[in-house]
């Protein structure tokens, strides 16, 4: 009898083979040799391998460059996994390296299993492309590998599934634990200020004892505006986009610049740039070439919307298998702050006027226009709320894909920083898809743009940042960082009254 | 003819003896080998040797461990300075460590010269240690060597004297270069919000093309205060100030924790606790135990002031000849809200009442005293604005030596970020002993203490972070570094326009 959870599996597939290092125990240095003691089994592997083991072939796939069959079967065997396994693939011992399919082809001839029948489980974006390439499934670890597993069973083919069905809420029992804590510390009781509370959050939104800010990843996500094809509302032409996301993969921008300093990974994605980006290092997953212009109709179809959502949600699942425990997200695309006031106008229901403003900088005729239009389209919008209405008529990609990637981070527990006005739009959107997604959010800084304050009080977030910033691409939320490292490092670290007294 | 800033120095001494590293050449990693393309004469280093050559002997004394007198006669002649040298010494070649005054005296042995009427050049607290045991002057050495020597030239024996006599203003030529700058990088102009004026004012203070956040410092002063022998004002004895000095120095406080975190070299300066600290590692450099109580007369007498200035602006030499090119500064001093509270409204013109807080926290009746403290000594000094008859009367040590620091730091263009309501008070004292030293201030955050938003109007400082806070010992001027290196790292490493168009 398989539980529950996982019954999907042991259905659809015949064998289930897994990636080591970050997917079964912490990750193996290569060339580090591990003891009994640094081994250890990552969350929910235990769960996973008692739950399968008699009910489906199960097998490792292996990516160490250096580690032989040899040593990665003394080391399977050093965690207890090794004899739950019926075969163990090094890829070292076959002269690739990943992604390349071969291990799991051979790993799936050894076991005489149709690729169709057989699932692979990994961390990293090249697990994904061997198993592609080898014509087999493929699963994402997470947070826990049993929940990662338990999720993929009941969705297997969308990630945005996964993440709108997961209603995970934070628990606030770690709140109150870590509030104790805190109050404890060497320092007067609620000294640390609004940091304290961020803490107290991220324990919640974690489920851990200690909250942690690292590893940090963060994606940008990059996307076109019918409305900015000509100048009515911006006097940006769409090209700037794509060479926004170029200059932010070549590590130029201020994006890449401030990523770097506070030692956080980066990724670039087109979800839908009206022109191709000059450079590599972006992220190709387009689902259009930019929206259509609002001024004439819908922005883009349901099924636009629904690719974009999957996009995001997608990116979160990927950046937390690889290890992020915190996350930023931020956007390129011109125009989007008209289609930001819009939403912010509608959803948080404040008068277009008051939800205006002058983006990256418009002189006063553009800014007019840019008033009326927001207003018309509002006013058009009435009482809409619903998401998927509202992201059809007005887009953005880029600006729904970020709420694929909230509510996609919140289903994993993975908080995330938002960045200025237009992710606080995407956060807006979020919530009407997901509303427990909100909780998972922490405003990363206040936009000089007039909505972003209306849409910080809508979502119920008092903003890390306050410093008249307003340039986007996630670097409110990326200067967040360090002050969220601090008040993690903070509660992991100080000394208590007890331990002084 | 010896040009007049360093006359002084070629009457007082026969000798002059310099260190090496990060005295006069880019720090040389102990073991790495130096070619000619890696080494770099330091900032005004020619200066000094086109003026000093044929006027007095020179001399290096090296304390390299590695490097053999050899290799580093061959590195001194690769940057040019080997043929104005009488003798070199390495360290190493006399198989002792620093802080020994062996090689000093040998060296002075080898010039026939007496101690008395020589002086050692170098950036290490070990290098003055050594000298003193040698029975020499030390100079340490700052941003540029000539400006260092002049200004030791001028006042030998008194680093608070050479701090208040410099008179050294930002230069607003290179704010408004760097702004230029700023509006040509891939951005819209000034999204970079307050970030982008603060990162000017650092251009100005260090009078560089593109500020730095690094190497960074941090001090934090501690001492006592007469009014909390009892509890009248604080229900914390003062022996909880010695312990908390101990418990930075341990690395498990706040200070502590977020210095690490954020890479910042942290030091603890007794200056006068009331009790002795329990562990070693906080820097002995004690007025007196404690301040007198300010309702029985004076805290403390002009000597102690002076004193008092003296530490903390030598601690700003020490940590700036180390190589720091930005400095925190934080304190611990149980009741010193009061202090400031009375200092604030005394200085910045503000009803007693609205100047005083709860400060770490206390009760309706403590309060109540503290406000009825702090009214009656404001209204005992009037208009009183002279900075030593105030600082003698109220104190504290912690707070005249903040004072101290401030005007050290900013006599060496080296930009200070401020903690809250007591390092502000320390500044307000600051600007009336050096008008120009509160131009070299950053303010790292708003306490929550009422008196921090009047000092920081006074001071007309807006601060990085309003989180909050009230915790002191610096945390606050630590938390806001992160942002100031961000930015320091988006001028030097963004693209701009022209790169990419």
């Amino acid at each position: 009898m398989v539980s529950r959870p996982l019954s999907p599996l042991t259905e659809r597939y015949d064998a289930v083979l897994f990636d080591v290092g970050n997917t079964l125990v912490e990750q193996i240095l290569p060339g580090v040799p591990t003891s009994s003691d640094g081994a250890r089994l990552l969350d929910g592997v235990q769960a996973v391998f008692e739950v399968l083991t008699g009910q489906c072939r199960l097998g490792v796939v292996s990516n160490t460059t250096t580690m032989s069959g040899i040593d990665l079967r003394r080391h399977l065997q050093t965690v207890g996994l090794l004899e739950h396994l019926e075969i163990v693939v090094a890829t070292a011992d076959l002269g690739v390296h990943k992604p390349d399919p071969l291990p799991l082809a051979h790993a799936l001839g050894e076991l005489a299993v149709d690729p169709v029948r057989a699932l692979y489980v990994g961390d990293n974006e090249s697990d994904r492309v061997a198993a592609e390439a080898a014509g087999m499934d493929f699963c994402f670890t997470g947070p826990d590998l049993f929940a990662a597993l338990a999720r993929f069973a009941a969705h297997p083919r969308s990630a945005w599934e996964r993440a709108a069905s997961a209603m995970r809420e934070p628990d606030p029992a770690y709140a109150a634990d870590l509030r104790r804590h805190l109050d404890r510390l060497v320092k007067p009781v609620g000294a640390l200020g609004d940091l304290e509370e961020l803490a107290c959050r991220l324990a919640a939104i974690q489920r851990r004892e200690r909250p942690v800010a690292d590893p940090c990843g963060a994606a940008v996500f990059c996307a076109d505006h019918g409305i900015a094809a000509d100048d009515h509302v911006t006097p940006w032409p769409q090209a700037i986009s794509a060479t926004m996301a170029g200059v932010i993969a070549d590590g130029r921008a201020a994006s890449a610049v401030l990523a770097r300093i506070a030692d956080v990974h980066l990724e670039v994605v087109d979800v839908g740039l009206a022109f191709d980006v000059p450079v590599d290092g972006v992220r190709a997953e387009r689902v259009r070439h930019g929206t259509a212009d609002v001024r004439l109709g819908d922005a883009m179809t349901p099924e636009d919307v629904r690719a974009a959502l999957e996009v995001g949600a997608a990116t979160a699942e990927r950046l937390v298998a690889g290890g992020s425990r915190l996350l930023c997200v931020g956007e390129v695309g011109m125009g989007n702050t008209t289609v930001a006031a819009v939403l912010i106008s509608t959803l948080c229901g404040v008068e277009p006027a008051a939800a205006t403003g002058r983006g990256a900088g418009i002189d006063d005729a553009t800014f007019e226009r840019k008033r009326l239009l927001v207003s018309a389209v509002v006013s058009e919008l009435a009482d809409e709320r619903d998401p998927w209405v509202l992201a059809a008529r007005v887009g953005g990609l880029e600006i729904v894909a970020m709420a694929g990637f909230i509510v996609g981070a919140a289903a994993l527990g993975v908080p995330v920083v938002l960045d200025g006005v237009t992710t606080q739009a995407a956060a807006c959107l979020a919530h009407e898809f997901a509303p427990w997604s909100t909780l998972t959010c922490i405003a990363g800084h206040r936009s000089t743009e007039p909505a972003s304050s209306r849409a910080l009080a809508h979502l119920g977030l008092r903003p890390v940042l306050d410093l008249g910033m307003r340039l986007g691409e996630g670097t409110g939320a990326l200067l967040a960082v360090p002050l969220l490292r601090a008040v993690c490092a903070a509660a992991a670290d100080m000394a208590t009254l007890d331990d002084i007294l």
